[in-house]
Order: C-alpha cells, then sequence, then structure tokens
C-alpha cells in the first residue's frame, strides 16, 4: 500500500498561499514534497525558494510550467523557447526534477492542428539538450481534449507518448494527470506503453457540472467521477514511483483555509489514490 | 466538390421552430434533407411528421436520438431498451436511415467506467436484430471527452467503431460529428478505418470560450477552430457518401431568426465543408 510518503503537494491547489506559506502547510500536515509554480516562486526569488524548500527538508516534485510553443517561427516563438529555457535553469535551481509542459493551443487565427502538434515535437528538439545538461527531464502532459484550441494540443497520452518516444527517456517524459486522461479507453495500455516515459503523476478529480470557468474544473479526489486506485496501481505497475501530486484548480477549494484544504487532501488522498 | 445536395438540417439547430416550419425552411432554402428530433415530431405525431416531410420532398437524414443505456440491469435499463425500440419505430416510420445514439455517461453514483462502457455493448447486442427488422441502422456517437461523466462514455470514434464491429455493418455504424471529435490525433485513421461504418456524418464548430453550459458549445462552422474541408474530404475517402447534417446547439443562434440561420448555414456549408 502506498501511504502519504509519495504525496506531494502541487501549490495551485493552496492559490492563495506564499511559497513560504505553502511549505509551511507541508511541514504543519506532514506532506513531504511539493510541486512548484513559476509565478510565485519569483514573487520570493529562486534561489529564496529553493531554500525554503530544502530547509523544511521537502523533496521538489515538478516545477510547472513551460510550453506555450505552438506559435509559428518568428520573434514570439524564440521568446516562447527562450522562456523554457529560463524555466529550466529554474528546475535546476529548484531541485526539480522535470518540468511540466503545457505546450498551447493553436496559434491565433490558427486552425491548422497537424502544424501545431508538428511544433510540440520541434520544441522537445530543440529543448532537449538543454534540458539534459541541466539534469531536468521535460515532462509532456496531455490535456483534456476541451483545451484542445486553446491550451494544449497534446490530447492523448498515446499522442504524447509517441512524440517523447523521438527523445531519450531522460531527458523528456510525460505527465499522467487523472484530470486530463480518466476518460481515454487507450488510457491503461498507454500507461502501461509509457513505462518509465512517466516523470510526474498529479491527480484531481472530474466533476459535473463543469463550472462556468473550464480551467477551474478540477476536484478534490473523491468530489467527482474518477477511480483513483486502479490509476495509481496502473501507473506503479508501468514502473513509477515517484511523487504523487495533487492539483487542484478550484474556485470553491481556493476559497478555503489552506490548512483545512491540507487535511482534508492527505484524508482524501489516503481514502482514494492509496485505498 | 460537394454541393448543397447533401445538405441536411439537423432541426436542432433551428430550436424554436416546429417541425412544420423547420421544413418549411428547408424548402425556402433549397435544403434537401433534415435530420428530425423525437421530441418535436411526438408534437405532431410520427404519421403527420413523416408526412410533412414527404410531401415537401425533403430526405430524412436521421432520428435524433437513442441511448442512455449505461445503467445497470433492472427496470430503468429495461425502460431505457423500450424507448429505444419504440425510437426504432418511429425512425422507420419516418424514413429515417439510422437512429443516433448518445449512449449515456456514468450511472448515478457509479465510477466504473469500464463497466459502463460493457453495457453499451451489451444494449447494442440486444437492440441490433430489432434495428435489423426495422430496416434503421444503430449510430453510436462517439462524444467529447468533456461529456464521458454525464452523457456519453463512448469517448473515440476508434472506440465506437471497435464496438460496432462486434455487428453486422448494415445494423450498427458511427457518427462523425466534427464537434465531439475534432480534438483526436487518431481522428484520420480512424475514419479510414470506418469505412462504410460511418452511418452519419454531423457538423459544427468548436467554439471559445466555452459557455457556462458545455451542451450550448457549437458554433456555426466558420466561427470556431475546426477545419471542415479535410475532414469531409476524409470521410468521403472512406466511403460515407450520404447526407451532411447541420446541428448546432448554441444560445446565440437559437435566439437569431430561423431563415436568417438557415441561409447563413447554406453559406457557410459551402465556403468552409464544401470548400
Amino acid at each position: 500500500m502506498t501511504g502519504i510518503e509519495r504525496l506531494s503537494l502541487n501549490q495551485k491547489t493552496v492559490n492563495r498561499c506564499t511559497t513560504a506559506e505553502a511549505v509551511d502547510g507541508c511541514v504543519r500536515a506532514g506532506i513531504p514534497a511539493i510541486g512548484l509554480w513559476r509565478e510565485p516562486v519569483h514573487e520570493i526569488g529562486v534561489r529564496r525558494a529553493a531554500t525554503l524548500v530544502r530547509d523544511a527538508g521537502l523533496r521538489v516534485s515538478s516545477l510547472c510550467r513551460g510550453g506555450f510553443f505552438t506559435v509559428e517561427e518568428g520573434p514570439h516563438r524564440r521568446a516562447a523557447l527562450d522562456d523554457n529555457r529560463r524555466a529550466l535553469d529554474e528546475a535546476a535551481e529548484l531541485g526539480a526534477p522535470c518540468l511540466v509542459l503545457v505546450v498551447g493551443g493553436l496559434p491565433e487565427g490558427s486552425r491548422d492542428l497537424p502544424a501545431a502538434r508538428e511544433r510540440v515535437v520541434e520544441a522537445l528538439a530543440e529543448l532537449a539538450p538543454y534540458a539534459a545538461e541541466r539534469g531536468v527531464r521535460l515532462a509532456l502532459e496531455p490535456m483534456h481534449p476541451v483545451y484542445c484550441a486553446d491550451r494544449g494540443v497534446v490530447s492523448t497520452l498515446g499522442q504524447a507518448v509517441t512524440a517523447a518516444e523521438r527523445f531519450p527517456a531522460a531527458q523528456v517524459g510525460v505527465v499522467v494527470d487523472t484530470f486530463h486522461v480518466w476518460w481515454d479507453p487507450e488510457l491503461f495500455p498507454q500507461i502501461a506503453r509509457a513505462g518509465t516515459r512517466i516523470a510526474s503523476f498529479q491527480v484531481s478529480d472530474w466533476i459535473t457540472p463543469l463550472p462556468a470557468d473550464v480551467l477551474l474544473g478540477r476536484g478534490m479526489m473523491g468530489d467527482g467521477h474518477v477511480e483513483f486506485a486502479p490509476l495509481r496501481a496502473a501507473v506503479d505497475a508501468a514502473g513509477y514511483h515517484g511523487d504523487i501530486e495533487v492539483e487542484i484548480f478550484n474556485a470553491d477549494v481556493w476559497a478555503r483555509d489552506p490548512n483545512e484544504v491540507l487535511d482534508t487532501m492527505v484524508a482524501r488522498y489516503r481514502a482514494t489514490v492509496c485505498g
């Protein structure tokens, strides 16, 4: 049985907290790892954040996020790739094993989905050697198809694995995020196929009805429709033994007392993911 | 080049109209076919609707909809299957070649997605002989994964084809609805694989941002992110030469003058689907 020793708080789950507060919350709740986001980290500086986390004895499970590189060649694409290099530098300094990539949607005015998808692979090719030098893995995240147009053109785990397989496994892995992939009829065989390509495992629930802002549609485990234990078992069997991040974008969760959220998260994690 | 000769108005696109008004609108706009819905048809009776459509010289491209049979065995399931048999009777009387199936989501309180999906196949097995007797094809519709929990557990064209292939092609086909499947990285190979299993081709656009009610998120062709012509060409190449239904659930479209909607629909169909 998997216990709390693999649990990680993705700091987006306590969106109102500073990085220091999120770190303190993990220590208080006995959560041994944290998934960091660039924006709150930048507020205190990367070096200070790295020190905070290290001094608290926490592991960093991932840095969110890079990506947004589906735009055609030109200054915007160059700026996006430069920003991804900075994100890789930050991930290395923070001790994050991987940089989570939200690849981006269709470029403004474009309907050429195959071309946008091809540019994802081109971006990986450009970034992979840089990531390798820094000892950080690029973690390609398939996103729920509801985001295909405007957020992420990598829509299934199978598609992500196929893209990742063009590169060494140590350089490019994939994210299994239950919210994004739970519906996929090919999910279990694709988790097995992904194997040690799995760089990150994130959990949150699919709730209905979806709120007006679909970006905030994630629920606390147990509040929705996802059966977590078989997914966790499949990811384990595939060879992933790293941290399990709870990442919840949800206005109601964000409005609650963060310590209460962490306590609920630990209890639900034990009941649904470990169970 | 495909012209207006294959265009069909799914009557949901002019949701405020009675069946008689929708039929008149088709005649006025030169649209040769109509996709009917059971509810507005029931308002005037199946026999009267059949006569109206026939006297107007229109083809019926489909009847929407059957399905909603993912619930466990028991009185609810029996009632759902009986209702599907009535829908098949109505489709036969209306001269509809197929009954579109929206299979249903997870049963209340259940998180067992594989079991719900298996019950879809069991329902097809029960209904297929009845459909064959009436000369109506069951048309299994893969729905966008955003609806997996609460509306349709068949989420990809590949999954639909795999389920349909357990039955004779004349009894069980699949629907290709651009709104539901446009994002799928496996779409083009799966359309080719579907071949003459394709029983219905429906078009509407994926728009962003999604409205608060995701059921009303469909746009007029050209208002969103879907590239229609390659999809139409792929469906043609697979061997489907039937009607092409425009089916739009959208509060703004429904609020407009229906004749204006039909004129826009014809123009956009020519520009995006035929183009």
